[in-house]
Order: structure tokens, then sequence, then C-alpha cells
């Protein structure tokens, strides 16, 4: 569990991107952040108050996030002195790089001497049990993707804000560093010991209300010959009761291999089918399509003939929202 | 890379069963292992020559290998006092325990001052890269199963064993901590984190001469919500293009956990729809049916109604052998 509020660190990166992380927890999460802290140069702006590490605690900042990464990912020495710099002011710290916060002396020793807790979200220390695939109670929804990098998270984020408007009891359950970030807590799946990965999902989204929803981050793809094995861990432990199938429609090839994408029918046959073992009743409740690369008239034909092919509500959930997908849902599940 | 020849360390355990791994070593490698030692009380045979360490050290012997697990799996302190003086008289340790050895002070003291590697083999601290997916040359196979602990380890190594008896280049791929011993090499797949198990079954089992077979040896089964997210990323790293189902025909629940067994029409099916993804040619070579509960006649008359049923040998490689599946494989893929 991150405390909050955040102060958003951005370090004095050259662009927006590599600060993209801190972009996406001010997008979903702008409640929770005080202020950024910017260092001389940095060319990032989340349009958050600039504020030093005094001002942020003062304003009741529990947490210094590292929302940007300096190239090669290592932490430079006047990044670390602002690490310890918070710590002394009394912050916890998060973090998603590779490296971990507790190999740097300096920061080390700070957080062990004023109690502060060092978050290594890339990480993933905690002990699980292995999966059980006993049924549980309450709803889950999983985001599942054609490949890496189609907007799951978004689409997740996206969804559970779409349903909270509606009154459903629903909650984003975070599996990667950012998600993590954003809803204060969760597990980066891909980091945890193959034989957990299910057993780490049951433990991320547990039996609740049978009126609950847990919108659960999906990762990888059932397609991807990389990281299937964490999808296919996190569909059995997940549960889904629904599934949202993401994709972008201008790829051909997976990110970073030679295979060629998967279709839609592929991935909504093949979830069902694997979906089964541990939700009989698992089925799919919306197409979430990431058309950047379209004109708005191509768009709005590509996600109509979607809708007509598949029999199921079809978005941009950064275009046009979730609207379509949450009333689905909500009058597919009505209690 | 374990140093051969071996000492087996029996400890003083109360019976076969917890020695298991020392069997199951001597079953295969028996060349490999100079002697074995047991402690006053022990209940376990390996039918080795008993040895003192002095014994062992003039014999030759380079590691010794903890093959047998005490109640509760920890290491007792007269069981470090036999692997320090082992470490004091030249030799490795091979340990599939789940603690450490270099986590005891005494055994990390000695191996350092010694010089000694020591192997924890159901770790898997080596960094691999992501699985790629790329097509690669040799050939392989893979045992795939309808559940956990169905003879995936022994169908491997028993066709290991009758392929090389007709002169065809085949090499036994370890990817659990027992197998790692009877290979001297390997890692265990369900102990590496979850975003490299492709990538770690592409390096246990990586490109080789175009007539050569990897035999790798399956985890889990691909319907087991447990484990299924490890066979899979085993499934797409290792490429096979020739599988060999594992079951064990009474069996009615999966271990561990309440999920009915899958058919074997279910895991051939599955097996070849995912497997697709990284190798095209993937098909089912054999069956090898665990038949221990039923009498020779019952056993006999079940095989042959599999080969009808499945258009595939069908034996159980302990009673029957795997004579028919190995002629099969050298005629389906003779060059």
């Amino acid at each position: 569990m991150i405390e909050k509020p955040y102060l958003m660190f951005l370090g004095d990166v050259p662009d927006a991107l590599a600060a993209k992380t801190a972009y996406g927890i001010v997008d979903w999460r702008r409640d929770w952040c005080v202020g950024q802290l910017r260092l001389d140069g940095c060319k990032a702006d989340c349009s958050l108050p600039d504020m030093t590490i005094a001002d942020a605690a003062k304003s009741g900042a529990r947490t210094m996030i590292i929302g940007a990464v300096n190239a090669g990912g290592q932490l430079p020495d006047h990044w670390v002195t602002s690490i310890v710099n918070a710590i002394e002011a009394g912050m916890d710290i998060a973090s998603g790089l590779h490296i971990r916060l507790n190999s740097i002396d300096a920061i080390r020793a700070a957080a062990e001497h004023h109690g502060a807790k060092l978050h290594d979200v890339r990480h993933a220390d905690r002990q699980f049990a292995t999966g059980k695939g006993t049924p549980r109670s309450g709803h889950r929804l999983l985001t599942v993707g054609t490949d890496c990098s189609v907007g799951k998270k978004y689409a997740a984020l996206a969804i559970e804000k779409a349903l909270c408007d509606r009154d459903v009891d629903a909650e984003f359950r975070a599996t990667g560093q950012t998600g993590i970030m954003i809803a204060g807590r969760g597990v980066a799946i891909d980091a945890v010991v193959a034989d957990f990965i299910s057993g780490a999902v049951e433990w991320i989204a547990p039996e609740a209300d049978p009126d609950h929803w847990d919108i659960v981050e999906g990762q990888g793809s059932l397609f991807h010959p990389s990281f299937a094995g964490v999808s296919l861990g996190l569909l059995h432990g997940a549960q889904p009761d629904a599934f949202i199938v993401c994709h972008e429609p201008t790829r051909t090839r997976m990110r970073g291999v030679q295979t060629p994408l998967p279709s839609i029918d592929d991935v909504i046959d093949m979830t069902m089918r694997l979906g089964r073992l541990t939700n009989p009743d698992i089925r799919p409740v919306g197409l979430a399509i990431n058309t950047a690369a379209l004109a708005e008239d191509e768009a709005r034909q590509l996600l109509r003939d979607m809708w007509k092919t598949y029999g199921l509500p079809a978005s941009d959930p950064v275009r046009f929202g979730m609207d379509a997908i949450a009333d689905h849902i909500v009058s597919r599940y009505r209690p």
C-alpha cells in the first residue's frame, strides 16, 4: 500500500515520454497529487503545482513518486539527493525503476534512519500461495489484448470510471508498475516467480461482495511468444466473468517479435476456451480499439463495423469513452 | 553445470520416498554415481556402494548430491556437518531443497574457503532474455500432461534412452530439480521470473544440428489452474516439433485442486493450437500412460484401445518401455 497524497518527481528528463508514468498517474488520480518536483532543465510538465520538497511536505505529501525514467533507467546522483531530501522531510518513496531503491547506500541509510518505506513496484517480493482456481464471490473483469501495449491498462481504468459513474461498486486492480502507482497497490505480475502467477492474481483480486466488480489490468497476450505464460496465469487467477479485448488495428506484428498479430476472433475464442477452466461463465463484453492512427470518420466507421461483426460494443476509450461498454455490462449483469 | 561423478547423500531419512530424488538419479544415471553416504538409521538404500566422504573423495566424487529430504524440508545440523565435510574433501554440493545452501553460515564459509560450488537447483538465479519465438534449427520433443505428476520427466528420460538406442542424437533437457541433477544442468522453470519463462526454455534447448533431438521435460499442465502459465511458456519456448501426452487413467481431479482432469483429446487439441504459435508443424507422437493402478491384462487392453482411438502409439514407459513410440518418431522424422 503506497501512502497518499503523492509528490510527483519528474527529475530533469528531456521530454514528456520519459515521464509517462507521472502523466498516467495524474491522468487517473489527479486528486492524489499535491504537486510536482522538477529539477533544472526538466522538459516534462504534468500541470501540477511546482513545489520544493519542503513545500510538498507542508502540503501533506506522504510519498514521492519517481514518475520519470532517466536515460538507461539508472538513478543519477542528483536524483538520489532529491530522494534522500524527500525521505528526510518524512516521505516514503515509490519507484518503478529496475534498480532497487535500497541498493543505493544513501537511500537505504536515510530510509532506515527516518523509518521511510521504499516501494520498488517493479519487483514482487511478497510470498504468494499457488493458485487454487476455487470459485470466489464477486464479479471480475479482465482486459486482454491482441498484443502487448495496446491499451489494456487504459481500458481497465476507463471502464472502472464509467462503471463507478453508473454507481457500480468497481475497483481497478493493478498488475503492472504504473498501474500500481495509480491504484496505490497491486503486484507487478510479470515479476512474480512463475509458479505463483495465478496465485498472485487470486491475492490481488480476492473474494468480494456479490455485486462488486474488480477490474483487473491485463498483461501481454495469449498469442505473444514471450509473455503468453503470464497472460494465461493472469487469466486463470483473475477468474473473470467478463473480458474486454484491446486492439490496435494498424499493427501487423506483435511487439518485439516477428509473430503476426492474432485476430480479435482468435483472442475471444482462446480467452473463452482457456478462461472456462476457472470460470465457466466467462464472456466478452466489449472491444477497446486504439484508433489513434485513423481519421475520426474512419475510426467511427471501423467501430461500427466491429460492433456489427462481433455483436459487442466497440469504442476507443481515449477518443470516444467507455459509455457503451459500461451500459452493456450494467444491463447484462443487473442484479 | 554440476560436476560428475556424484556421491549420493541419503542422510538418515526414514523411508525410500524421502530419497526419491536419489532413486531417480540412480535409475537414469547409475554410471555417474560412485557411492552413497548414509547416516546412522537411514532406511533408504539406492544400492550404491556405501562410502565415507573420504572414500568418495578417493573414488573421484566431484559433487555430493543431497538426494533426500528431511521432514519439513530443512537441513538438520548433522546434515550440515556432512555437507561441510564433503566441501572440505574437495566436493561441490547440489541440493533441491527450498533453503539455499549459502544461507547456512557454516556451508557458505566452507564453500568460500575451499572454492566449492553450491548448486541450489530449485532456484533459478541466472538472468534470461525474454523469449523471441524465432524458428531455430534442430528437433525438439516436449512431454506434456493431463496433470502434474503424471510421469513427464520419466517419459522424457525413457524416450531419450529409446532414441539413443536407435542411434538418434537425442538429449534430455531438464526443467525441474530432479531432472537437473539427472542431466547435470538445466533450469527449474517454475522458479524463473514470470516474464522469462519462454526465454529460459529457449536458453535450455537452443538451436542445434538439424538431426538433433532435444527432449524437453514438461511441467504442470495447460489445464491446471495453478501452473498453466508455466506450461504455456514452456510450450512456446520449447517450440516442439513433437509432443508425448502423459496421463494417469485413474485420476479424476487435478493434483492439489478441485478441477476435473481434462481428456487426452483436450490436451492434444490445446497443445496443438497453442503450440502452433512458435512451431506450425507441432504434432503428437505418442501417449505415455501410467498404468500402475491396473492389472497387466487391463493395462494392455487400455493401451490397445488408446492406440486405436488416438491413432498414436500408447505405452506405459515403466511397464512396457518406449520402443513403439521411439520407432514411430524414427519413421516419422527419418531424414
